[in-house]
């Protein structure tokens, strides 16, 4: 059987869950349960879009010693069987009477007795910006047939294990982000004064998909006369005018790892505000990319960015880890004292206030490593690129 | 300010909610508690990519009286406020210390409270398909901070209320459609003998924008020579060969709203028995829409197309509803009473088994009228197309 497109060797995965398994010894844990699509991709390989059906849960059981377990609708069967994943149990889903519980309990149990000792706890991904992917009735249904076990929060040992990228994950993020800067490259094929932006936003995917994303997730931008008020609003039709500045910002995905950063140009020749507001971020980014090595915090950052561009911070933060999800692991605010550590891959993202209240973003994507960081994503012009007014 | 993108009127959401209360009376509840994409889409109108970020949770609130509330991360409050949402409560997320719950909590007490009555019943979609969007710690917490209160299943209203389709909501689907249909016609531009399946899924995507996709959600499909073996995995660089039955299934999106069909095609001349299990999927199509009225059920739509295919059924089901996400809503298998009514919107997804154990699934998209049903993609060619072999 051919190995499941997108997928690491087996040795990759064998050392994930050793490392997983000596975190999971010092909590007492008997295994760890996974629900979500990054959780069971990082420990399986198992990589599909077909997690946008809400239908259907999908749960990986890592043991506290020995190999993981799926247990999964059988639509699932033949391509997990194509990941280094050997013990795949399925039921026939949908299933209104038992969706998969009575296997997944079943399945805890017979693990959780392999593992002996009296200790019966079972370790979920509970905390920051982390879910459940299972219908609540189901949780509870789950906690009752298993009076014997505990289920408790995994104390981010996920979340941490994730956040360390290893050679070959940094090697697909690298490829990730070369394909939306040859996209990038190429906006002013298609942004000029007079199209509108939902068009923009649609031919820029285009150019995402043509230079080899195979999907992308995420698509976020504005554009409007001297900055633009808000990051998350679909494009409309709207065209664009001189004096505007786009920003197209994009989580394009390839083998699975996003990258994420973003691009902005000015319609036209820019204001001076525009211009030196732009040259600011650029600074910004680079403070946060020297302050960048292991050891220093994510709030370390976030100080490094907002020491040169000041301001409020309405956005929330400065920047996040990048990596299985478009956002993942720490987050570069005050708060977060989350040390960094070689291997972690993160985006800086600098916002800057504008004096008429309008704010610029700007975002790079970078790996910490042994001496420093390295740029994954290829710097962007120090002077706004202009596009045809 | 201008409404959000692709949002509906005030009256149609006013009408929602208006159902929705009533829904809710019946059971006592008093409020709602919603977390995820569709569910805060259904009743707001906000409309954003920005949720494929995991960091931050959202709530919308829908009170027994009055009007939506939502509770949301800063970074949200401008395209919130262009909905019909004016109760708009904000954080500063990310916050590690207090992620909004407090903020909820105050919120569902002060809505509980002008309720009046004993009664403190929060209801929140538990059932079937559902998850909360929301890390199990703060749900936790949230349940701590208020314990005068309850949370229970909403008991199903949500998804049913989701599950009957305005004719404004038909209108949005039926574009939808209708873009995935160009998309489909033009397919022999791209795929033909010697071309990689992944370059095919790439090119189809492509199209899907040009044609006036606003983001390509799911696209699955398969290849393999006189049927395919499963439907979910990613595409890989085989390329096609003569022989090969090509099947792409997409689930685009335009102003918010899903369709889910697939096209099959033949690599150079159909074998006979691809040949022949195509029309029989066609004919099954056909039963199941002949089937589909108010008043039957889920079950007799599986039934109908069963007895034109026969066989096993891996795959799990027959069809769905679709609507705000790629599947929702009832299932064609024989559990599923579920009766349908005017304004649900369905796919039909039959499946047959070859000889040979690969499968072929062909699937269409339709709504129920008063009289009966009505074609929303337009139905595929009784004969197999052909590509370039």
């Amino acid at each position: 059987m051919t190995p499941a497109p997108g997928s690491f060797t087996a040795e990759e995965y064998a050392a994930r869950l050793v490392r997983t398994q000596a975190a999971m010894a010092k909590r007492g844990l008997s295994a760890l349960l996974l629900t979500t699509p990054a959780d069971i991709a990082y420990y399986s390989g198992f990589l599909t879009r077909f997690w946008e059906s809400p239908t259907r849960p999908w749960y990986l059981i890592l043991p506290a010693a020995g190999y993981p377990v799926a247990v999964i609708p059988l639509i699932g069967q033949t391509l997990m069987a194509r990941t280094w994943v050997a013990d795949i149990r399925c039921w026939q889903a949908p299933d209104l009477a038992d969706e998969g519980i009575t296997l997944l309990a079943d399945t805890l149990r017979e693990i959780a007795q392999g593992i002996g000792g009296h200790n019966r706890k079972i370790g979920v991904p509970m905390g920051h910006e982390s879910h459940l992917r299972m219908p609540l009735n189901d949780w509870e249904r789950l906690k009752c047939a298993t009076p014997e076990m505990s289920f408790e929060s995994d104390d981010g040992i996920v979340s941490q294990q994730r956040m360390i990228k290893s050679p070959s994950e940094i090697a697909h993020i690298r490829t990730t982000c070369a394909i939306a800067a040859r996209a990038f490259a190429r906006v002013p094929e298609i942004a000029r004064a007079g199209v509108p932006l939902d068009q923009v936003f649609r031919r820029f995917q285009m150019l995402c998909l043509e230079e080899d994303a195979d999907w992308v997730a995420y698509l976020a931008g504005a554009a409007a006369r001297g900055g633009y008020g808000d990051v998350i609003s679909p494009a409309d039709e709207r065209e664009l005018t001189p004096g505007d500045v786009l920003m197209l910002d994009t989580g394009l995905v390839r083998n699975g790892y996003f990258c994420d950063f973003d691009r902005n140009y000015s319609v036209g020749p820019p204001s001076d505000t525009v211009a030196s507001a732009y040259q600011t971020l650029i600074e910004a980014a680079e403070a946060g990319f020297h302050a960048a090595r292991p050891g220093a915090t994510a709030a370390d950052l976030f100080h490094a960015m907002h020491g040169v561009v000041g301001g409020p911070m309405d956005g929330g933060r400065f920047g996040h880890g990048v990596g299985l999800q478009l956002t993942e692991g720490c987050s570069l605010i005050p708060q977060d004292q989350t040390m960094l550590a070689t291997g972690m891959v993160l985006a800086l993202e600098p916002v800057i206030t504008l004096p008429d209240g309008q704010i610029m973003v700007h975002e790079e994507n970078i790996v910490i490593g042994v001496d420093g960081a390295q740029w994954l994503s290829p710097r962007a012009p120090r002077m706004i690129p202009v596009l045809e007014g």
